[in-house]
C-alpha cells in the first residue's frame, strides 16, 4: 500500500475522532479478547490510541475461567446459579486473588508497554463500589453482591492522569468483600460516569434471534420476547440486562462486540461498521 | 478494503500519535497546497486532525502570488530584490488587504468547515510581530520587516481553544506595519512558542543538490556550500536560512516538504515516509 | 489650571469608574471619529483609559466609506436597499480586505501605540457570528448577513489580556463569509456578552424628532413613530432597531453618541453630560 | 469649565495611569491629613482613586496626638526620646486602645464610605510586625519595638479585596504587644511586599536645607550632612532613615509629601507636579 | 498514666474529630473563660486544637466587664436596659477602645503563642457587621446596633489562613459605629457563614429551669414559659434568644456551656460529655 | 477516669499535631501489627487518626508469611538467600495473588471501615516502581526486583483524597512483574515523596547491641560493627540498610517500632515515648 493510501485511511478516521473527542467509555473486556495474547495486545493498542486521541476509556474485567481454574486446582467445583457463580468463602479468596492480584495487573502491564497510561484497582478501593449480598429466586449465591452504590472520587481522580483498570469486586458496609458480576460492574459505572459509550467484548458474534440471526440491534421489548422463549444464554443474560440498566441511567449508547475479531474495539468506534448488536430502550 | 486492514494502518499511526502528543508544531502554508483547492482542502484536514490528537497546530502563510496578482491589477509590477518583494506604500496596503482580510480569513474557514477551531490574526495584533525595517545589501526594500521580538501571549491565549491562522505582517515600535516574509514568520514563532516542529511546504520536492538530486537531509555546511556554489533558489534562500534560525533558537525538528504531494503534512507526522528534507545543525 | 483644580476634576470622575468598574462595553466606532485622525487618536484614548480603569471596552467597526471608495477605484458603484450595501461577490472581497485587511489593524495599532492591548479579528474567527444570507423586502441585498448565532469563546478567551476589536464580518455553515450591518453586530455581540452598556458612535447629534430637535431620550413607541413619519433616515434606522433589539436581549444601557465630538465618549462614560440620545425600551 | 476641558484633563491622567497599573503602593498617613476632616476625606477619595484604577495602596498609619491626649487625660506626661515616645505599660494600653481601637476602624470607615473597601488590622494581627524591645543610647524607650521579622501573608489574603489600614503595632515572640515607629511599619511593610512606592504623608512642605530651602530630592550623604549639621527634626528622622532603609531593601521610589495640601497624594500619584522631597539612595 | 492509657484516650477522640472535620464553628467567648489567665490559656489551646483537627473556629468577643471598668475610671456609671448596655458616645469610645484595641488583640496574642493562627478585627472591617441603631421598648438605648446585613467576604478570606477573632462592633450605612451585643453578632456570623455549631461560653452552668435545675436540653416553647415566668436572666436572655434566631437560620447545633469548667470547649466537641445546656428548635 | 482528665491528655497530644501538621509519613506495615486482628484494627485507627488531623499516612506492605503459606499448600518449599525470598515463576505468581489480590484490599476494607479512606495500588500501578532484577552474591533470587525508579504520579494523584496502601511489587521496563522487598520498596517511596518521616513496624522490641540490649538509636558506623559481628538479622537487615538509604535521600525521620506494642504508631507520632530504635546518618 502506498503511504498516500494510508494517509487516506488515517483521514477516515477523522470524524469519528471528532464524535468521541472528550468522551468517557466503559470497556467490559473478556473472553477471547483477554485470553488469546495476540488479542490482547491489539486490545491494549486499541486502549491505548482511544486516550491518545481524546477519550477516556475505563477497562472493567472480570475472569471467570481464570477463576474457575484455580477453584478447581484447590479441588474446587465451580457452580452457577442463573448465570451467577455461586461464590464460597474459599471462591471469595480464589477470586480476590486472580481478579486483583494477576489479572488486573496484567491488563494493567500490557497497556503500560506504551508508556505510564493505566492504573488498576478493584471495586473495593475508595469504596468505589458498595454492595450488599444478591438474593436470587433460584438458590444462594454466597458471597456475590449486587451493586448499591458507585464512589466514582477514586476513578475521576485517576482519570486525569490515567486510564483505570477495574477488577469486579465490591465491598459491603461492614468491609466485607464480595465477587460482582463484571458486566454490572461495567454497567453501574458507566451510569455513575455519565459514560457516552458502554461497550462489552464478548465470544460471540452478538445477539441473535432464535433463529439463531445475528441482530444488529435489540430493545427491551425483543429482549423480554426472546428471554421468554428461552433463547437468551444464562451468559449473555446478564449483559443485556445491565445493558438495559445503563440505558435507563442514561448511557446514550451500549454496544455487544465480538472480541475474537481483532480490533474490534477500534472498528466500533473509528468506523461505522459495527461488528456486533447495539442495544437501545 | 476490508475493515481490518484499515484499522491496521490505524494502528500504524499509534506510536506517531504518542511521539507528538502535546507537541506544538508550526507550519508554514503556501504554495500548491494553498493554490489547489483539493490540497487545500486535504491540508485543512491534516491539520484538524493533528488538533484532535493532541497536538497544537499553528498555521502561517504568506500569499505572493495574490499580492502580486493584485499588485498588477492595480497598475504597479512586483518587483523582488534578494528574494525579498519590494514593498511600496501602496503594495503594503495591498498586502495588508490581501493577506489579513482574504486569505487569513480563507484559511480560517477552511478549516472551521469542522468545527469552531480556526482564529486568524496578523502580526499587528497583541503586538505579535514587532519588527525594524529590513536592511539589504542589494538595495531598499521599503516595507519590509525584519523581525525583532515576538510577543507569544495572544497566541497561548488562543491556543488553549484554538488553531492559530498568522498572517505575515508585522508593526514596529510606532504602529507602522511591514510586510514580513512568511517563512521568517513561521521559524521566529516555532521559536519563541518552544515548538517542537517546523514544517515548511513548498512547491518542489525539497532540496536539491548542485546535481538536483534531492537531498533528505541537509545542515549549515552543505547549506554554505551550495549557497557559494549558487544552487540554492531566491525563493529556497529564506526558508532555508530561517530553518538554520530555528533550529539555533532550539527548535528541534525543522522539515522542508513537498506541499504538491497530497496529504504531504500528514505523512510527515505520522509516518516514516517522509517527503522532502530535513534540516540540521 | 492649578494642579488642585486638575485633582479636582479628576475626582469628579471618581463616581463613574466606580459605577463602570469591571463592567463590559461594546462600542460601536464608525463616522468622523474613525476618519478624522485626531478624533481616532482621542477614540484611542478613550479606549484605553476605560481598560485602564477596570472596564472591558470591545470595538466593533464597519467602514462604509473606505469599502465605496474601493469598490468605485475598481470602476464599480455602491447601491443600498434599505440602508444595506447591496454586496456582491466583487464587493464582499473589497469590503473583506478593506475592513479585515485594513482597518480593523489600523484601530488595532493605533490603540497599541499605548501598549500590547488591542488584538483584531472578524466575525469570521473562531465563527464568532454565524450568519445566513439576509432577505430584505426591497430586493436582493447579494453577500449581506443577517445573525443566527453568536459564539463568544474567543472573545471572551481575548478578553482576559485584551481589548478586541472586531471587524463586522460572518460566515455561515458553509464557510461562506457575508458583510454583516456593524450596528447589528455590536448590537448581538452586546447581547451574547451580557454587556453592561452598546455605545454607537455616529455622526450626528443624536436621533432628532419630526422638528429637528434633539432628542436625549427615545423609546420604542416613538421610534414606531418616527419611523411611521418617515423621519429616521435610512443610515439612523439600523442603528435604532439593533439598539432595541440589545435593549431586549438584556443589555441595560444603549446610546447614540456625536462622534464628531472630542472625546465624546469619555464624557458619556465618566461624566453625566453625555452628547446623545438614550435609547430605551 | 466645558466638559471638553474635564475630558482633557482627564485625559492628563492617562499616563499615570498606565504607569502604576498593578502597583503597590505603601502610605504613611498622618498629620493634618488625618486630622482635618476635609483633607482626611480627600484622603480617602484618592485612596479608592487608586485602588479602583487598578493599584494596590495599604495604609500605615500611628496616631501619636490621640494617643498623647488620651495619655494627658489620664494624668500622664509624653516624654520622647529620640523621636521615640518612652511608652510605659499605662501608655502602651493607651496606644493600643487608640491606634487600634479608634483611629485605625475610623480610617477604615472613612473609605468604607465609598463601598466594602477596607479592612483594618494592627501589626499584632497574624503576626505581621514580630518586633523586640528597641534599645537607645538616649535612655529606655519602654515598650518601643523595633521590627526583626515581616510576616505579609495576612496582607497578601487581604489584598485580594481590601485595603488593607495598618496600625502601626507589633508582637514579640511571647506575644507582649509593642508601640513602634509608624513611619518604620511604613517602611518595612512596603520592603516586604516589593512595593512599587512609598509615601509619607507629613505637615511640613517636605525635607529642607539647613538654610530652610525646600529639598525635592535628598539622597543618603545629603542626610548625613543634614544630620550632622542638626538640621533635621527628631520627628523627620525616623521617616528618612526608614526611607532610606526602604530603599536599600529594594522600593524604587520614596517621597516625603506635604499632606496638607488638598488632594496630596492624588498630585503626586498621578502628575509629575509633586509637592515635596524625593528620597534617593 | 501509662502510655498506652494515653494512646487510649486520644483513640476515644477519633469520632468527634471525623464528625467535626472541615466544620465552621462559631465560638462565642466570654465571662470567666476570658478573665481567668489559666481558663483563657485553656481556651486557646482549645481553639488551636480544633483548627489543628481540621475545623474552622471563629471566635467572637465582647467585653462588658473591661468596658464597665473604664467608664467607670472616666467618672461614667454603667447603665443597662433590657440587658443592653445603654450606650453614650463617650461609652462607645471606649467600647472600641477597648473591645478593637485591647480585648481582641489579647485574644489574638494568646492564640499566636501556637503560631502564625489568628488575626483579629471588629465588625467595622470590610462592613462585615452592617446595622442599624437599636429600637427598645424599654428606652432608648444610644449607639446600640441591631445587626440588618453580615458581609462575610473578609471572613471567608481570612479563614483560608487565619483564626479570625471578630470584636463585636458594627457599622451602620454613613459609617457610624455601634456597639453590638456580642451574642448577637456571634449568632448572625453562624447563620452568615453556614456553621455547623455555635457555642456561648459563659458563667453559668446552664440554663436553668424556675427550680434551679440544669437544661440539658431547651426548646423554643419551654424558652417562652421560662420568660414568661421571669425565670431567665437578662444576661442570658440575649444568648437564648440569638440562639434560637441562629437555629432558624440554620445553624445545627447550639450550645450554652459552663466556661469556669477547664477546657469547656475540647469538652463539648470531643466528647460526648456536654457540660451545659443545648438549645433545639 | 474524670471528662477533664480525658481533654488534658487530649491536650498533650497538641504540640505533636503541630509539628506534623501537614508531613507526609512512610509507614512500613507488617508483623504481628498484620497478623493480630486487634493490633491490626488499632493500627487501622492510628492511621486515620492520623490523616484526620492532617498528615498524609502512605502505607506499605509485604505479607511474607502468607505468601510462604500459600506457596507450601500448593507444595512448594520458601527459600531465602540473603533475606531475600527466592522466587520461582510460580511463587512471583503466588505473590502477586497474596499480595496484591488479598492483603492489600484487606487493609484497605480495615481503614475504609471509618469512610471512604484508602486506595490500594501495586507497584505495577501506574509504573509506580519501576525494577530491574536483583543481582546477589550468594545466589539466583529469581523475580526479585531492584528498585530502579520510582513514578510518584500515581501516589500524588491519590494522596490529595485518599490514603494509598501499596503492594511491595514493581514492574521492569519490558511488563515483567518482579517481588520486591516491602522495606526497600517504603525507603525507596518516603525518598521519593520527600518523606518527613519513615517508621518500620516490626515483630521486636527495635534493634540490639550485642549483649541484646535495646539501642534506642543506631547510626551508619554501629550498623558497620553490629553487621561485622553478625549482630543483625537477617530479617532486620534490609530495614537498616534501606533505613539508611532512606536517610541519605533526604528523610529527616526513620524509625523501627515494635508493631507488638498496641498503638506502637500513635505513641511514637504524638508522645515522645518511642518504642523502638531511631535510625540516623
Amino acid at each position: 500500500m502506498t503511504p498516500i493510501e494510508k494517509a487516506r485511511i488515517l483521514m477516515e478516521a477523522l470524524p469519528y475522532i471528532k464524535r468521541y473527542h472528550g468522551s468517557t467509555v466503559v470497556v467490559k473486556y473478556g473472553g477471547a479478547a483477554m485470553e488469546d495474547p495476540a488479542l490482547a495486545e491489539g486490545f491494549a493498542n486499541d486502549i491505548v490510541l482511544m486516550r491518545y486521541v481524546g477519550m477516556n476509556p475505563v477497562v472493567v474485567h472480570g475472569g471467570g475461567p481464570q477463576v474457575s481454574e484455580e477453584v478447581a486446582r484447590r479441588g474446587g467445583t465451580p457452580v452457577f446459579v442463573g448465570g451467577y457463580r455461586v461464590t464460597t468463602a474459599g471462591d471469595l479468596e480464589v477470586a480476590r486473588m486472580v481478579l486483583g492480584g494477576v489479572i488486573n495487573k496484567d491488563i494493567v502491564s500490557l497497556i503500560n508497554r506504551h508508556g505510564t497510561l493505566a492504573a488498576g484497582l478493584s471495586g473495593e478501593d475508595g469504596n468505589l463500589l458498595l454492595v450488599r449480598r444478591k438474593e436470587h429466586p433460584d438458590g444462594d449465591l454466597g458471597f456475590v453482591g449486587e451493586i448499591e452504590r458507585v464512589n466514582p472520587a477514586i476513578l475521576t481522580d485517576l482519570l486525569r492522569d490515567f486510564i483505570p483498570v477495574v477488577a469486579s469486586l465490591g465491598v459491603d458496609a461492614n468491609g466485607q468483600t464480595y465477587n460482582v458480576n463484571a458486566d454490572e460492574v461495567a454497567a453501574a459505572l458507566a451510569g455513575a460516569l455519565g459514560a457516552d459509550k458502554l461497550v462489552y467484548l464478548t465470544n460471540v458474534e452478538g445477539i441473535q434471534d432464535a433463529a439463531g440471526r445475528l441482530l444488529t440491534q435489540i430493545g427491551a421489548e425483543k429482549v423480554s420476547e426472546l428471554k421468554a422463549n428461552g433463547v437468551i444464554s444464562s451468559g449473555m443474560l446478564p449483559k443485556i440486562e445491565s445493558a438495559l440498566e445503563a440505558i435507563k441511567s442514561g448511557v446514550p449508547k451500549v454496544t455487544v462486540l465480538d472480541g475474537r475479531t481483532e480490533h474490534a474495539l477500534l472498528l466500533e468506534i473509528f468506523t461505522d461498521q459495527g461488528v456486533g448488536t447495539m442495544v437501545t430502550a
